[in-house]
């Protein structure tokens, strides 16, 4: 049944390119290229893929090409470079058949050694990262099975969490529990940040030592079937200082103000806004240092972005995070995150299970 | 002591720019910028760097500010954007100031959003890869800390390979091991390939249970302070049958004979070539079907590429995979790789420790 979606993913593509009246579609990020394969090894492995209203032609090295052919869910061709080919030289030649191509989005080098006289490349990411912006059935249960191996990542942090323990070895424990909970590789790397190194928004662990009183902010990602969820939770070894208390009251109220509020159609600059008001109101507005989200997928940072500056808009069908937190430099930092799934009525939590709650350990 | 590195680093980049007639460099890629800052999180967290004769500038969201602030190794000015500000303005208009700028690379949505009138940026990639390709003492001994950390993953891998572990869980117990060990996060996904699996050459762990007789393809990595090595052995579970033994002998000799030729000054194609002759000499040419190996250093991929099509120079003081391979697709696959420093009279293992002439277990 899942093998029907990059069949659908083609056809919506086909469509938006008549629209734009392009002839066809050069995918090179490796998740767009998951995307419309079905496969990951594809994305990991080839050039580029070009889509066009009648055929999808993946340009891929030969030590890939066994691989590939048995992973593929969609209807594509495989154009097959032997090892010593230049790399792109089959692609150049693919592409000189056209003159007005849509691609999505490439480094500068790569454009230019695949640059041919006339050939017009017009980048196009909005078209893929539209698609995929909107989950389809098969994408929401792999992000929901990701969602439940975390949960065994979360449960091994809360059982060895106590004063003593390194960071890095906390990582080491919930990784472990990630993999062998069925997670592909891992979402991305684990943050564990604690005591006054809690106050680096993105802390990875180092060989510091837990103590008593310290607070904690734990990140992690597990991923399924390619899909990623991303949680954080933030914990307190011992007892709370009144101040640490104050701040995770009204981060949790932040949470809980954008996870009330948040609607199909609604931007996500007012998404942010309803947890950046009530972190002001609380007198932590200055130490909100980043946006409140982002879209996760394919990839654990995707569209839509929830932030003060972003135009995106949300869809019913959107996965993303809502992740209000406070860093008070040489103090500091607390973080509750979740993953969320956007429907008609509101957001439902994806990774939502874990008590926010109880932050004691 | 290895604080002098990165000024070191911009010392180099400078001269480079006044022989190129360049008023500055632009830096996008994030290894690059760790490089040049010796941050990581800089190089994760910022947007660009700009050099030029007599400033580095380092353009980063306030989330970043704090903790870059404290891991900088050079001298380097901060420039920071306050939440809900659109991420390149204050980038584009220091760019402004300028009327040649060379630059990394980017991909095309960025340089878009940057690009300004009047200001010419072009593309030098090969600046930063020139110098990154000949490691300094600092660099060497974070990769020789780094093969002692990757040592420890191997060690778990043979005390767990037998009959009905998964491939997974193989995966679990090695970058347990490595964490535990003391790397950073890992150099890249471990690859766990058992039975017909091995015939993939990026295969990573499923759920397959091993089983008596099959050969089981393991590809590891370890970072630390940022630096990659990366490591391949193939074990064989019982008895193995003579074909296996032969692709193995054939594959062991390949990578002796490589690393025992290659020298300064040689191309990155005849180095392939050494290889690729032997394989070819034993009857499996057509099973080699990837290039003989890459740069390692703060990526595990970068310059200088071994393959057949690769013109790259290689330099005493690089450091690059050996790692000949047979893939027999619907039969099984061989790899032998290790993590190399090249010095003036030929390779030096960094990684070459577990028996390589035992593949029994």
């Amino acid at each position: 049944m899942e093998s029907r979606f990059p069949t659908e993913r083609l056809r919506k593509l086909r469509e938006a390119l008549e629209g734009l009246k392009l002839e066809g579609y050069l995918v090179f990020h490796p998740a767009n290229i998951h995307y419309f394969t079905g496969s990951q090894q594809a994305g990991e492995l080839s050039q580029a893929l070009l889509i066009t209203p009648d055929s999808a032609i993946l340009f891929l090295p030969e030590m890939g090409a066994y691989q590939v052919s048995r992973e593929l869910k969609a209807k594509v061709d495989l154009e097959v470079s032997r090892v010593g080919e230049e790399a792109l030289t089959r692609l150049r030649k693919a592409v000189q058949a056209f003159k007005l191509l849509g691609f999505d989005d490439a480094s500068q080098a790569r454009l230019t050694k695949l640059r041919v006289g006339g050939v017009k490349l017009k980048a196009h990411p909005e078209i893929a990262e539209g698609l995929r912006m909107v989950k389809d059935e098969g994408e929401i249960r792999a992000m929901r099975k990701a969602a439940s191996i975390l949960k065994r990542g979360f449960r091994a942090v809360l059982n060895v969490l106590k004063p003593g323990i390194r960071e890095f070895e906390v990582a080491a424990e919930a990784e472990y529990a990630l993999r062998m909970g069925g997670s592909d590789f891992y979402a991305f790397p684990s943050l564990v940040a604690s005591g006054g190194r809690s106050a680096y928004p993105h802390g990875p662990p180092t060989s510091r030592k837990l103590r008593r009183g310290d607070v904690v902010v734990v990140d992690l990602g597990a991923r399924f079937s390619g899909y990623c969820v991303d949680a954080t939770r933030t914990f307190l070894i011992g007892e709370a200082k009144p101040t640490v208390l104050k701040a995770y009251q009204a981060v949790l109220e932040a949470y809980k103000m954008a996870a009330g509020r948040v609607r199909p159609g609604m931007s996500g600059s007012e998404a942010d806004e309803y947890a950046r008001r009530l972190l002001q109101a609380r007198g932590f507005g200055e130490a909100f240092t980043h946006g409140l989200g982002h879209g996760v997928g394919l990839e654990v940072h995707e569209a839509p972005r929830l932030s003060p500056s972003s135009r995106d808009l949300l869809k019913a069908g959107s996965t993303f995070t809502l992740e209000p937190g406070v860093y008070l430099p040489g103090r500091f930092g607390i973080r509750v995150e979740d993953t969320f799934l956007l429907a008609e009525d509101g957001v439902k939590p994806l990774t939502g299970w874990v008590e926010k709650e109880t932050l004691l350990v």
